[in-house]
């Protein structure tokens, strides 16, 4: 098999063999897990793919036992479809009993371009939390907060950045390296702090001894295995060894990666819904064929076909619609056209009624905050 | 001038000549500030000899206003003469109505050794607080802390972290490395928080815009620079500049360093009075001559007679009778058992009185941890 793509928390290119890298890296299948879970299209289509350790998080599902889910955001740009498939995730094992630990991670964000907390404030709030409620998050068994204020307890407080300063010993430099590239004092600290983001709910001032999930995309998975690394070396501790899923990334409009840096490469959750329309027909990669009659011949190929591929990942629960829909591309019965306006009607009256609930989603940020 | 001697913060030798190390780093005189402060023998005698911007603390003191005084303790080891003159000086600021930052860097301790938290907390104790308290130190207008444990008031213990972590934008590893030799994740950690320990007291959450002096040894002067230098660096917070001052180093009892791994080079503050007796008997330096009759003749040097060196920074507070003890020895009228002698029953009279009032202090501990 040829190696033609590169997945590193710094790049990602090519057409990504997922399988290869999950056997590459030791990453097991999700699909067995998929399965047994309350029905969630995310799960059963494979967009969530691949798990370390997931087992002891879907016996604690299955026990109904604690577990924390622990995510991050990092306050930039806009909130696109791509922080929709993690907000999925987080409000799904949120249904599911577990407690949500999300952290804002304006402190990397700082060290790393923006040097303005209060600005990354307002965007974490504006952008990320206002649509995280809006998508369904609720304020009960969900802790949200931001690196650079950990807790109003101060044990608590004292617990999180202690773990990270001690976290450095039982690092590397070089360790250290390998997974940022270039290294900084500022990225290493940056690097630390996640580590005790990722593993602090188990410590006796959070949750205590609890099974951790962390969904990312593949690729950080390198971030992952320096917790799951580091977590082994520290004496004082006996940390629960941390479980991951990972999902697939969602292909941008254009057919590329789906880039906060490129606007119409993406569709922000705040778009009104005629300028997202646009952006589908304007920029939508399609699997149809050149010309109508050849398409009408041939068929096009929804595997490729971004609208498609959207509401299979995103937009269309239903599996016998979606198989529908499929077949009819596929044999050429529904045009690129016709398939567009099908996501565009589904999108518009998400938007419409996300955008909504993001407004009343304001009343609740207190409870978030809190 | 020959550069017989180095003065790092990982090395000491030589014979230090403080005026050239003073003009080579721009640090100040401390004798014209020296003059007008309450009546401190550290002060009056020259060991606390060097400072960098103390006019700011002067005025404090002179008017009465707000300052802070921060020095840190690393918990390993016994209490020493040379750790009394930094207590000395605690204590005397304390008195002129600074409030006093004590961190114990025990996570500097973990990450540079001894990844053992609790007993870590047992020497800060046993060995450095109790001390302390013995020798003068009130709770009132004191905080002590642990860095792995800054505050029970979560928005305090927020503030002091994340001050740490954001410093790490403003340095490099080579400024880091310049300082400490080698570096690793734990040091930078290390460095990390030290800066925090020196600027946090200025943030809002703490005593908000203060002067703060904190007094070193002049090898220490480096993490001064770097605090300082960081400082200013920092824009969301307008930090005054450091103050700082330097103390001389110590002679060790046998004429060379003061060693914490050499329990002959000192007199630890809970050596029995005997023990010390003896260690002075046998072990300290002595600017004598190599008989009675020669020494009569002659004169002795006390100079660098530790004895008298002893005497002169620690144990004999009256000038008149230091004079005299000083011309005696000089001329040789005082022998050198008879000088020793006069330390041992200062020294006697002293150990006495503090190992009993250390004993006391224990009743006290729990205010300074509250």
């Amino acid at each position: 098999m040829q190696e033609n793509f590169k997945v590193t928390p710094w790049e990602v290119s090519g057409s990504v063999d997922y399988d290869k890298l999950m056997k590459d890296f030791g990453i097991g299948q999700m699909s067995s897990f998929a399965e047994k879970l309350p029905k969630n299209i995310l799960f059963s289509r494979g967009v969530v793919y691949g798990q370390r350790d997931f087992a002891r998080i879907a016996e604690a599902i299955e026990k109904k036992k604690n577990f924390v889910m622990m995510t991050g955001l990092m306050p930039s740009g806009k909130f696109h479809l791509g922080h929709k498939i993690v907000a999925e995730q987080i409000i799904f094992y949120q249904s599911l009993g577990a407690k949500i630990y999300l952290a804002v991670a304006d402190v990397e964000a700082y060290n790393a371009r923006n040097p303005d907390l209060a600005g990354l404030r307002k965007v974490a709030i504006e952008e990320y939390l206002l649509n995280y409620i809006a998508l369904g998050l609720k304020p009960k068994n969900c802790d949200f907060y931001f690196q650079s204020s950990r807790s109003r307890d101060g044990e608590k407080a004292n617990a999180y950045y202690s773990l990270a300063s001690l976290c450095a010993r039982h690092t590397t430099f070089n360790e250290v390296q390998a997974i940022y590239g270039e290294i900084s004092p500022g990225k290493l600290q940056a690097a630390l702090l996640q580590v005790s983001d990722m593993l602090h709910p188990q410590l006796k001032e959070f949750e205590g001894s609890v099974p951790v999930v962390v969904p990312v995309g593949f690729d950080q998975d390198p971030h992952i295995r320096l917790a799951r690394d580091i977590s082994q070396r520290i004496k004082i501790q006996n940390f629960i060894q941390l479980s991951s899923t990972y999902h697939k990334f969602i292909v941008g409009l254009n057919g590329g990666k789906m880039s906060s840096s490129d606007s119409t490469s993406y569709i922000a959750l705040t778009d009104s819904p005629e300028a997202a329309a646009e952006k589908i027909r304007k920029h939508a990669f399609s699997g149809g064929r050149v010309s109508v009659e050849e398409h009408r011949r041939l068929g096009g190929n929804p595997d490729v076909d971004v609208s498609f591929l959207y509401l299979k990942t995103l937009f269309e629960p239903d599996e016998k619609k979606l198989k529908i829909i499929y077949e009819d591309y596929k044999s050429g019965k529904l045009l690129t056209g016709e398939l567009k306006q099908i996501l565009i009607e589904k999108l518009t009256k998400f938007l419409r009624e996300h955008q909504r609930k993001r407004e009343q989603a304001r009343k609740l940020v207190g409870k978030f905050l809190k």
